[in-house]
């Protein structure tokens, strides 16, 4: 895969209802305002092609798909938006905001079978390589973020309906991984009102 | 994934229109005259899951999917295949035929890009991990197998207009690996009548 410069790359992550969609689109506001071109994206999904695989993961019921068949979909949608749509905007000196990257991924499917969590590393490895060059991972209590994310009309309750107990072992693994990656991943406390939530990641922006 | 134990496992290769579905049909009407469970399948597809990814990547034109997303969503689909169909089948004892399984992939994705072909490998053993007891190869030269796919009607027409120098280079590279997998792949002539390839491949079962 092409370098990233001279553009920059940032992510969002956390547990559902955390402020990820909020805090991206308040970042990428604030950058446009300063005159950078800013391309705000989301995952699963982001381009046409990620977007029908995200469709077809998404669809159905949660045992559709095992979790390594779902890790390989996953891996395919970020291939495709990664090469269609981050690369050649990093290439031509955009910020690119990505709503969740391969740490969703290394959570998600990652914990969700024994043994998948290398495997999840290695894939990325071979297959993306890409990282951003900082993630903010908006850190809340999963009820919180629960009741926030309830509060909200329609779309795709799958993962929402996986329910509390999982949300608390995701929180609990991406602070591990913000741990194991100082820097890269800034912890963002979630649990204030949005406007001081999006000043501190203004802060912390490389 | 569990052991192949106590079925057995066969599968069809061959550049675009050598026979293998009209051999792959014949072979299982031959096993269930003998008494045994036969499932015949194909790739890509042969589950549910599997023929849904088959038509992400079969439809649309040649260059909607890099190489190596096409590589992730076929990965997919085996994965998919071989969890829900292949090795519930193997597990009760059915012969399992599939017309086409990772040794396509091998060529057909693993010969588009450089460097891939290795990727294909590595992701084989992490992802599927599973092989043929044996694989028939039908070899022939592929303006043969061109001239008789030709004169099928319909269907998906996008591998096949490929046209005929990669289904050289794909011929070739089939033969390579046959040469390097002598224990599991058996090269049959398929230049011949239907029923004189059939015998052979008969003669030739594990
Ligand atoms: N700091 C905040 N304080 C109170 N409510 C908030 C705050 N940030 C976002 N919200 C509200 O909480 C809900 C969830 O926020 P948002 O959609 O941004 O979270 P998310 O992390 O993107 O969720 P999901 O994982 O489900 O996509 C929304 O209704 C949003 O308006
Ligand atoms: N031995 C044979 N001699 C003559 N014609 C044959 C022979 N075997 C198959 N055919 C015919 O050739 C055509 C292609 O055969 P078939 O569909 O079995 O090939 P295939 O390898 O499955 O092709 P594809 O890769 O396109 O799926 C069919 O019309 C079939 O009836
Ligand atoms: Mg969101
Ligand atoms: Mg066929």
């Amino acid at each position: 895969m092409t370098s990233r410069e001279p553009g920059l790359f940032l992510s969002f992550e956390g547990v559902d209802g955390s402020g990820k969609s909020t805090q991206a689109a308040l970042l990428a506001e604030y950058l446009r305002a300063t005159g950078r071109e800013v391309v705000l994206t989301r995952e699963p999904g982001g381009s046409p092609g990620a977007e029908e695989i995200r469709k077809l993961v998404l669809e159905g019921s949660a045992d559709r798909w095992s979790a390594e068949a779902e890790l390989l979909l996953f891996t395919a949608a970020r291939r495709d938006h990664v090469e269609r749509l981050i690369t050649p905007a990093l290439a031509r000196g955009a910020v690119v905001i990505t709503d969740r990257f391969a740490d969703s991924t290394r959570m998600y499917q990652g914990l969700a079978a024994s043994g998948l969590r290398e495997t999840v590393d290695r894939l990325h490895e071979m297959m993306i390589g890409i990282e951003p060059d900082r993630t903010f991972l908006i850190d809340m209590a999963p009820d919180r973020g629960l009741e926030r994310a309830l509060g909200r009309s329609g779309g795709e309750v799958r993962f929402e309906s996986r329910g509390l107990e999982l949300q608390e072992r995701m929180r609990h693994g991406f602070l591990d991984l913000a741990a194991k990656t100082p820097g890269r991943i800034v912890v963002i406390d979630g649990d204030r009102p949005a406007d001081a939530v999006a000043s501190d990641i203004r802060s912390q922006l490389p």
